[in-house]
Order: structure tokens, then C-alpha cells, then sequence
């Protein structure tokens, strides 16, 4: 294998918990040029549990170059066999949730079994926002000097479905690194849940006891998919305010149809910040992966997963060839012209670029 | 222009409620080879409102002969300038909310002064329930007789991106041939409200006052998308459930982002089978349509809509061209079962496909 010497297009900023918290030094902020190990060698790091092998490869899956693409697809191809042990929980809730203080005290509950954390984002604002969400690895206190937990923001480059594929591809090489907890964070005001949810086993959603409009902000759809509901905040003086949130919630929940696991989706309290009713709400995760594990649901759900994302990637790179050839491009754009000025009907400009696409591959 | 004999592919039944009834008689049904008019036979005829022609037109329009296809777009093309000159209205609700009944009563209500009205409709699974709406013209026992009144079945064949489309261009051949009233209707369930949210200026959903769940059945999303709710058998002993229920709906109205048209939605009670409060609804629609004319959302909302069937249109073709290749389908099929076997990555797998195709292009 080939040492590849370009790391220019490398995107990712690497902020990685390690062990014993030397200064994080990025080489590639720095664009120093080190050579990239071969595939073995990563393969092999990534499965000793070496988080710097495993930072690496991540860089590369979110790499924009295509032969870091191809050396990145060799090493989950080697990582998948020894992935999918893991727990994948996607987290999510509006901006002012408390997420990342939630995910901070989540994280150190559930590590102190053992094991190991991960804690991936899709965020494909971020690119805009500079990172809002993980972007800042002090906003989890705990979890960032953890040795176990590993914490990686959100990949910033491109589509809603490029950032959500090599989220996707980021759990695989985790799990073989032996991450056995995956949390995988979002904000809760777009389209990203459903990226989320189509990578991960439970969806919690994060939310606030607030003033009287409770479903405000929350996308009617992110409800939807929540296999749990907890209400932060449930402290002091809004205890009561939370424990009615909660009763709203779960008659909220009964206007929904039922969910295809058979689950009846919980809604408990909790605090993130004094740390109260975290033990419950990971009781409850864990009674749903006993029913869904019993029931047969969370095998079946992981090879529906598996097989969404290979159409996915299909159809993401189908419609980025034809976008992103730039006589395409071009025309699409003299073409769209036509059709706001009512000159063309939508379906013959569509078949006037579609016939210049096929004609010239 | 050629005539083609071949009307092997005609998948349109066509239900079509001409002037004095005579016994409707199928040609297709009959598969009698009638010689298809030429393209400028049929704009003439459609031009001149003659319904004939029209219903032939939109035979030719839901074909899946590659040929019709091509004559198809021909018509729209010449009919485009002619269309645009209608309030589009999509109607919705979920099956047993009396959509039937209340497309008859508010169709001859539209008809009064006047004017002409087609009724189309999109469902995807008509295939499979053959023809659930609009199936049986008998379902509207007024419109069906009614002169002005033009009722057309949902297209019965293909993805719904498909039978969407073939509706967007039925309207424009509608449009053209002065019809100056368009109802899409479409059953509240499923995904292809969306579908029409893209094709029509008002969405009118109606429900009915239930026994206290009254968002029980309807996707979330779909009341986001109307511009209008209203509550249907608002009758007799059902008045109070009626009120009660327009109450909630109000209320629950408050809790959705504000439109992109800067219109509040309005829920309104009416029955469709006594015939009361009809003229209420069609004065909120009479506002509606004065408010968008005048804030210039109306002409850029069809704009938008417009572009989105650019594009609509060039992605459905694209996967089209992929996923009906014999070839890549049964490539397709073995790596599937790879994935779902665990043995490859949804990545790889999705890219030796890919590779395949465009090889092979």
C-alpha cells in the first residue's frame, strides 16, 4: 500500500479525547506533511483500541479527496466484521436543551460499568455555524478528559446526506475499535433526526419543561420517531412544571400510532446539571434493548438500516454525478431560468438536461 | 406527426363526464385500435374545451409507452401558455371524513357562478385497492352529471414521484382547456400530500370532530401543510362535537411556525351531505387566494413549484434509468443480500453497483 503525501482536502478537525491529556496538537491544522499510514496499519491500530489510528481513518472517511475515499471504504470493509457490538443511541433536542451537559453526565453514567463511549454529531449546519454542535469538546467537562470516551464533532463538508454517510461510516470503525456505546447527537430542528434514526437502535429526545407549548420548536416528526422522551431540567423550582411536561408528553404520545418495535415509548424527568434520574433513564434504555432484542426487532432494524444506506449511497451519488458535472450544471441553470419565466414547462427542462447528461457520459 | 396504433399500454380508465351521458364507453377497455389523434389535433381540441380530446390527451400523459410519453410532452409543451389560470385547491382527509360528498357539494357550489372544474386525484396504492378515490365516479352523484365538471381517476402505475407528476401535468392540459377550477384530491395518510402540497395554491383538509382524539389518524404533517381545516357532519347532534373540535384545532394551530405565506389558517365547520356552511369555506378560499394574489405569494409560490418539478423530475428519471436497468437489478439483488448477510458494507456494496453502471453507460 502506498503512502498517500497530499492531506490537503483532509476536512476533519480532530478533537480527540486520548489517554492522559497531552496538548492537542492537530497535524493537519498545522498541514504538516506525515505521511498517512497504509491500510493495514490503521486496520490493525483501529482494532488494538490506538485512538490516534482511529482518528486518522475517521479523517479520511471525511476526507473530500477520492483516494482517501478509496483507501477510507478498504478500512471499514476490514473494521465491518468486527463491528456492530455496540449500543447506538441517537440524542436529540432543540438548542437549549441541555444536550451536551445531558450527553457529559449520560456518558459518565453509563462508562462507569466499563466500556467504552464514542460520541459522534450530525450537524450539516455546521459548516455555516462552525461547528455548533460538538464543535467545542470543553462543553462536555466530564467526558473530555474520560480515557474511554471518545469524542468527535460533526464531519462539516457537503450534503445532509454525505454528512450523515460518514457518520454512518464513522460507527462502523468505532465499534471495531471497541466502542460498545455509541452516542450519535443532533439538533432537533431538521431533517438530520431522520439521518439519525435511520443509523441508530434508540432515539431519545431531549426536551424542556417550558411555558405552557410544550410541542413548540420540536418538529412534529422528530416526536414521532422518539423511542424515549426526557425532560431535562426537572430541578429546583421546575420540578412541578417538568412532572407536567411529562404528563402532557404521554398524552401526547397516545395520538401516535403504535411504533413497529412494539415499544411504548417512555417520558421520564431528569436533571443533566444536578445529575438526578439519570440511573432511570438509562433503566429504561436498557429494558428497551432487552424487548427489542427478545422480539427480534433490533436485528431486523439494523439489516433495514443496512440496506437504506446502500440505497442511499446510491442514490446521493447518482444525483452527484449528474449535479456536480459542470456542463450540467450549466445548463440546469439556463434551463431553470426558462421554467421561473413560465418560457418551458418543468418536465421538458428536465428532459432537455437529462438528454444532455446521458448523450455525453 | 404519425399516428401510432399501439394503445397496448394505456393504462388510464378513463371516467370522464361529458355533455347529455351518453352510455360511457371505454375504447381502451375495449382495446379497439383507434387511431390516436396528432399532437396538434389534440391542442386544437383541448384549446377548444373539447373533452374528448382532453381525456385522450391525459390517457397519453399516463402511458408507460416511451412513444406516448414523447407525444405527451409535446401537448403540454404547446399547452403551457394556455395554463396557469386556475385556483389549484388540494383536498384532503382521512378515509371516511366524507371527501366525496364534500367535493360534490363544494364543486357544484364552485360551479354556480360559473366556470369549469376538473377534479383529479393522486393515490399511489389505487393500483392495489383499484382505484380507492375517485375510482367510482358515482361517489359524486352531482359533479358526475354536471356539464362543466371534468372527473378524472388517479394515474394507477408507478412510484408516487411517477403518479404525482402525471397529475402536474393532467392540471396544465386542464388548465389549458379552461378549466379554471383544479381540485387534486388525496387521502390524508400517507406521503403523497406532499406531493400535492407541491402542485396546488390552497391545501383544504377536512376532518371530522372524533371522539376526543381528534388528531388521531392524520399524519402531523399533513396539518402543517393546509391552509385551511375544516370539520365535516357539523349536523344534527354532531354540532356541539363539531365546535368543540374547531376549538382544538384552533388551538393546536397555535403551536405550528407560521406559514411561508404569512396566512393564519382557518378552521371552519361545515356539512357536506346538508349542505350548510359551504359558502363560509369558499369566502376563506375567496380570501386566501385575494391575500397570496396580493402579497405576491401566489406567483412565487408556483414559481417555486415549478423549480421543484425541474428537479423532481430529473432525480425520479435518473433512478429511474439505474434501478430499470435489468443488469444493475440483478447486481442489486446480490449485494443486498451480501449486506443483509453482514458480509459487505452498504458502501461497497452500493459502489460496485454504481461502478457496474456507469461502466457499463
Amino acid at each position: 500500500m502506498e503512502h498517500i503525501e497530499n492531506d490537503e482536502q483532509y476536512s476533519g478537525l480532530t478533537v480527540n479525547s486520548g489517554v492522559e491529556q497531552p496538548p492537542i496538537v492537530n497535524p493537519y491544522l498545522r498541514r504538516r506533511r506525515k505521511p498517512l499510514p497504509t491500510v493495514g496499519e490503521m486496520v490493525e491500530g483501529i482494532l488494538k483500541g490506538d485512538v490516534t489510528m482511529l482518528s486518522r481513518a475517521v479523517t479520511l472517511v471525511e476526507s473530500l479527496s477520492n483516494d482517501h475515499q478509496v483507501l477510507a471504504q478498504e478500512v471499514i470493509e476490514k473494521c465491518l466484521p468486527y463491528s456492530g457490538n455496540s449500543r447506538r443511541i441517537g440524542i436529540t433536542g432543540v438548542p437549549g436543551a441541555g444536550k451536551s451537559t445531558s450527553i457529559d453526565t449520560f456518558g459518565l453514567h453509563v462508562l462507569k460499568d466499563g466500556g467504552k463511549l464514542a460520541v459522534l454529531a450530525i450537524d450539516p449546519s455546521s459548516e455555516r455555524t462552525k461547528g455548533s454542535i460538538l464543535g467545542d469538546k470543553t462543553r462536555m467537562e466530564k467526558l473530555s478528559v474520560h480515557p474511554a470516551a471518545f469524542i468527535r464533532p460533526s464531519p462539516s463538508a457537503g450534503s445532509l446526506g454525505g454528512v450523515a454517510r460518514k457518520t454512518r461510516e464513522t460507527i462502523v470503525l468505532c465499534e471495531a475499535a471497541g466502542y460498545n456505546n455509541i452516542f450519535v447527537e443532533t439538533v432537533g430542528v431538521g431533517q438530520s433526526e431522520t439521518a439519525v434514526h435511520s443509523m441508530v437502535d434508540f432515539f431519545l429526545l431531549i426536551q424542556l419543561a417550558g411555558t405552557g407549548d410544550e410541542l413548540q420548536g420540536i418538529k412534529r416528526g422528530i416526536m414521532e420517531m422518539a423511542d424515549g422522551i426526557v425532560i431535562n431540567k426537572a430541578d429546583g423550582d421546575n420540578i412541578d412544571r417538568a412532572r407536567l411536561a411529562q404528563a402532557q408528553f404521554r398524552s401526547a404520545l397516545h395520538l401516535f400510532p403504535p411504533t413497529l418495535s412494539g415499544w411504548m415509548p417512555e417520558v421520564l424527568c431528569y436533571s443533566g446539571y444536578y445529575e438526578t434520574g439519570i440511573a432511570e433513564v438509562w433503566e429504561m434504555i436498557d429494558r428497551y434493548f432487552d424487548f427489542v432484542k427478545e422480539n427480534g426487532h433490533f436485528e431486523a432494524k439494523r439489516q433495514q438500516q443496512a440496506r437504506y444506506w446502500m440505497y442511499e449511497t446510491i442514490n446521493e451519488k447518482l444525483r452527484n454525478h449528474f449535479y456536480n458535472d459542470a456542463d450540467v450544471a450549466a445548463l440546469l441553470e439556463d434551463r431553470e431560468k426558462r421554467v421561473l419565466a413560465n418560457q418551458q414547462s418543468s418536465f421538458t427542462a428536465a428532459r432537455d438536461v437529462l438528454d444532455f447528461y446521458f448523450k455525453k457520459l
